[in-house]
């Protein structure tokens, strides 16, 4: 069997998230998987560097799937991109060791949230930002975000549904940038637990509004209490930026 | 009567384009003016810097209409935001002198065109920009657009549909701006034929796709014939960027 590698973009909007529910749902694995069991007259599963929620997008999804399909990997990425919806590009494609898994694999993860800082919504960027009005003071969100770097039990930053054993996860670095009142906030870490990225981001968006203040948030990380912690910034915004192996 | 000026943007995938064409149509400007109908109980017919087509864009389209109504502008524009689609957005508003005309006093405007030069096309982008997967000349595209710039008639360069008595127009300027393979094109002039820009940018990406040479662009215009100038450029990639005054 061939182990074929594939990093995936897809405009989450009209999706119920990355991962299948059952057959013919409405999901990225899913409709990706049923293009892929045509072409190569198998039933193909693909694994994912790991879940995104419904309306999530990706920049830099890595999968990966065992075929014994003998086509060329060009020929599956044109096949892939003609039959998938327009929202979903197989943006690269190649051909890998047997040994490896897009999530087991997987060293570090970045994930990018746009805010649209402008007093009115962009028409453009509405699907893929999440619109606040009133000005966000970055310098507050930048010292804020320095409590949360490092390995840390991040109990307060998960939503209350997630089952995990551990809610230790490491942070390497949050890093923000702004062009024409778009903030473009990355989050690179080990990995991330439910919620956790939007929850980070509600948060930090409540210290740039002044809600909160910036060392509030050692005190919410300590309290190991999601209901401590601010609401869940919205899914639209959010994007799997990259997958470091 | 007040005289109000309002800078527009819209993402016009999903109207009929700018101008009203009866009563409940699926236009920006019956959009609008339905709003502003029920908000100043009155009539209101607003006048544009110009139309734009159907599935083209705007960030900076100016209209401006004419008032009894006695609220503040912060209010009107407040309104509209809340009761117009979220793909139409009132960015600035202000009242000015009774003489502004929306359309007779614009010196210029700036046309925006979008491809995407990605192999594969960005999702994020598909609805706002014009795909071609194979990589364009920049270079030539540059030297082609010189033979544009400056007072020409340009009747290779009109829709064959257009009315107008004089097809003699001036580019003041063609820029190009090229960032994470999406390409923009940036045309100013004093005033644009119907299709004119959508012609010009198809004609270009034919000099950059290596079609026709940058010195045919020149015996193009010199045809005066629309059937020798290149296809029309799809309008998703069109945006009325800015009218100046």
């Amino acid at each position: 069997m061939r182990n074929i590698k594939m990093i995936v973009q897809y405009d989450g909007s009209n999706f119920k998230g990355f991962q299948r529910l059952k057959d013919n749902d409405n999901t990225i694995q899913g409709k990706i998987e049923d293009v892929l069991s045509i072409l190569t007259e198998e039933k193909v599963e693909i694994i994912g560097s790991g879940r995104t929620d419904m309306g999530v997008h990706a920049m830099g999804q890595v999968v990966n799937f065992k075929t014994g399909c003998k086509e060329s990997v060009e020929k599956i990425q044109r096949y892939l991109n003609n039959y998938l919806p327009e929202s979903i590009v197989i943006k690269e494609i190649e051909e890998v060791d047997d040994r490896f898994h897009s999530r087991y694999n997987a060293k570090s993860k970045v994930y990018l949230y746009k805010i649209d800082n402008n007093k009115c919504q962009n028409p453009f960027s509405r699907k893929y930002s999440y619109h606040i009005e009133k000005k966000l003071n970055l310098d507050l969100m930048k010292e804020a975000s320095e409590y949360l770097i490092g390995e840390h039990d991040f109990s307060s930053f998960v939503s209350s549904k997630s089952k995990k054993k551990s809610n230790i996860r490491k942070i390497e670095s949050i890093s923000f940038q702004e062009k024409n009142d778009l903030m473009e906030i990355y989050i690179e870490g080990d990995g991330f637990l439910y919620n956790m990225v939007r929850i980070i981001v509600g948060t930090l968006i409540d210290v740039g509004l002044k809600k909160i203040k910036p060392e509030e948030v050692q005190e919410i990380l300590e309290a190991k209490d999601r209901t401590v912690a601010c609401d869940t910034a919205l899914a639209k915004g959010l994007f799997l930026f990259k997958v470091q192996y």
